[in-house]
């Protein structure tokens, strides 16, 4: 079974929604969640914030972060899971954001850094650092396999999550 | 060439960005743009609104249209493409909103019935209503690219087009 599948079944057997703040994932979190023929049941909103103004906007990233530690970096992720939580009123919010390539990578942000983040609506956060290698495209969907990973292994499971 | 490509080169050679609001296809359509490099140029936020609530509140689409010719109408995917266009504050907002399946369908609304829009900012704008055939992955791949062509179809052509 895929890890969105796990995941929309294990959400809707706890009872959450979830909400997603993208920015290299560009939309293929909500994409791959909304696969799920039900999604409907525990995702009522996504954004995809690719410029740094819509992070700001949309989801309430500092300024001052963005301007300092910049877009790609452990403190806007955590901003931007926090923020699409509290925004569509969901249990939980994860983010993503990261240098999927293949240009834009730096010697500090090379292609594949790629930060995600699972915030509870309890206060309970996971930030986690990725160092990924493959085209974009891998980027992309090993980002997506792990935010969707990290929130199956934070979710307390039950029989029908098998 | 994919249509996105198409649809990313002509939008940046036309110094145009789009903004995308989505219901059925989840982020597809996002995703899709993002899946071309450099696609930042021309594409700053796609909003996911899977539910009305989200529609009412993130896009403007009127209370009074949810509750009487429903979320999958040509009325929504008018007020979700215009909204997501004032929203990001871009030039052109597409929007998708109709019935992926397997479940969801009903007589009056079947499955494979989606409306799409297309609203530039100087306020012209297109509403199209679909009757697709196939599978949830079919239907919801055939709404995105028919939003690209009817985006291309829109925009003037030049040399780096093709």
């Amino acid at each position: 079974m895929l890890p969105e599948e796990n995941t929309v079944i294990s959400l809707k057997s706890n009872g959450l929604k979830i909400a997603v703040a993208e920015s290299c994932t560009g939309g293929l979190i909500s994409k791959r969640i909304t696969d799920v023929p039900g999604a409907s049941d525990v995702f009522d909103m996504g954004i995809v914030s690719y410029a740094n103004a819509i992070k700001n906007r949309f989801l309430g990233v500092p300024e001052e972060i963005l301007n300092t530690v910049g877009a790609v970096s452990e403190e806007t992720a955590a901003a931007m899971a926090k923020g699409v939580c509290e925004a569509a009123n969901a249990d939980i919010g994860v983010s993503t954001t990261g240098i999927a390539g293949p240009g834009g990578g730096t010697k500090e942000k090379p292609v594949g850094l790629v930060y995600i983040s699972v915030y509870f609506k309890n206060g309970k956060q996971t930030v986690k650092k990725l160092l990924l290698c493959g085209t974009r495209e891998e980027i992309r969907e090993e980002t997506a396999t792990t935010v969707f990973e990290t929130v199956l292994s934070e979710l307390p499971r039950s029989g029908k999550d098998a």
